[in-house]
């Protein structure tokens, strides 16, 4: 499911000279992809979402580069999506790398899986970037507001993000306003970035189990 | 005028079993002040806003804790104040530790001299601390916002923060709607946090040349 919603977003990429690349497994079906067609992209330039895709588009030999551009397009996956296009990100920790990228191309397309797709997308928590300085007095603040959480781990150590931060798992499932209390979290001081993604997807794709499938578009 | 404000400050502190120390020349002035009466405070938590903070209060025998609790106090200086009790700081560099601190602290009082009181404090420029990473599309999207701004340098290099992360100075004292394009810019992906702090002094204790003190306070 993860590998045809690939495939169909490498028709996206053509003419495109700066290509944005997001971090997961359902990315790194897309790349597999990309590479047997590598010739097309070798003087095409890349930016990457994490230290881990950076590695994986290098080794393709492909030119990496520090973000210095507004991107023509972005490519990623997502833990939750609904059918209005927002979406939840950050089960592997790059929420706040991929948020800028998304943030800043033209084009965003993103690969998903029909499991993704959700009537709630909270049904899967928010991730929480937080500096670690701030960590307990966060983690006061979320109980005060009566929510619960947990801080992502890492062999018992607290996981440390690429910009050297923690990552707190906040449940929103059964709450009544959660885009409200996703945008307070993302004001409280310490938070670096919230896994909510809203109005940052142009096109979704989705892989089916019968091989099929679908896309949904932003309406312009 | 600064140690007049700081004189003053140590009378708030009775009482207060849990202290958060801000940053900068006028709270120096306040912990020299603190260090004549230092059996007073021996058995008080402190808190620092910065390593530099931290450092002085250690070499003081104070006991220095990682931000654990609410605090009962907050002291700091500003860059600029004015009379309705907006600010902003982070002329230091350590504006997220301070509003982290200041955010989680039942009472903060500000110590000025009276040149930093202002009619429209965003005549000193507002800091950005902002993640690396994002640094070139942050400056980008402050330039098709028609902003000015410097990225601050320390020897040539990129002035780095506590948090590992870069500061920008951004110029807002001609804007129409500066509160406005602050709380803009702290949405931009990469943005950890702005040096605009609203509603986070409850005193502030302003020095004036004829060593006079005046008093500002929240009305509650």
């Amino acid at each position: 499911m993860k590998r045809i919603s690939a495939i169909r977003a490498i028709e996206y990429l053509d003419d495109n000279e700066s290509i944005g690349i997001g971090t997961g497994t359902t990315v790194e079906f897309f790349i597999e992809e990309l590479s047997r067609i590598r010739n097309k992209f070798v003087n095409k330039k890349f930016y990457a979402s994490s230290q881990r895709t950076m590695q994986i588009l290098l080794n393709l030999g492909l030119d990496v580069r520090e973000p210095d551009r507004i991107l023509d397009v972005y490519i990623d996956g997502a833990d939750s999506v609904d059918r209005n296009l927002n979406m939840i990100k950050g089960g592997g920790g790059a929420l706040t790398r991929e948020k800028i990228l998304a943030f800043n191309s033209k084009k965003r397309i993103i690969i998903v899986d029909e499991t993704k797709v959700r009537k709630n997308i909270f049904s899967f928590p928010m991730p929480v970037e937080i500096i670690p300085f701030s960590s307990d007095l966060i983690k006061l603040n979320l109980i005060n507001m009566k929510l619960k959480f947990n801080l992502r781990k890492f062999n018992e150590n607290p996981f440390v993000t690429d910009n050297g931060n923690f990552i707190l798992d906040v449940f929103l499932e059964n709450e009544e306003n959660p885009f409200d209390i996703a945008h307070k979290i993302k004001l409280l001081p310490g938070v670096v970035e919230i896994g909510l993604f809203e109005n940052l997807a142009d096109i979704i794709i989705i892989g089916k189990e019968n091989f099929e499938v679908e896309e949904i578009k932003k309406v312009p």
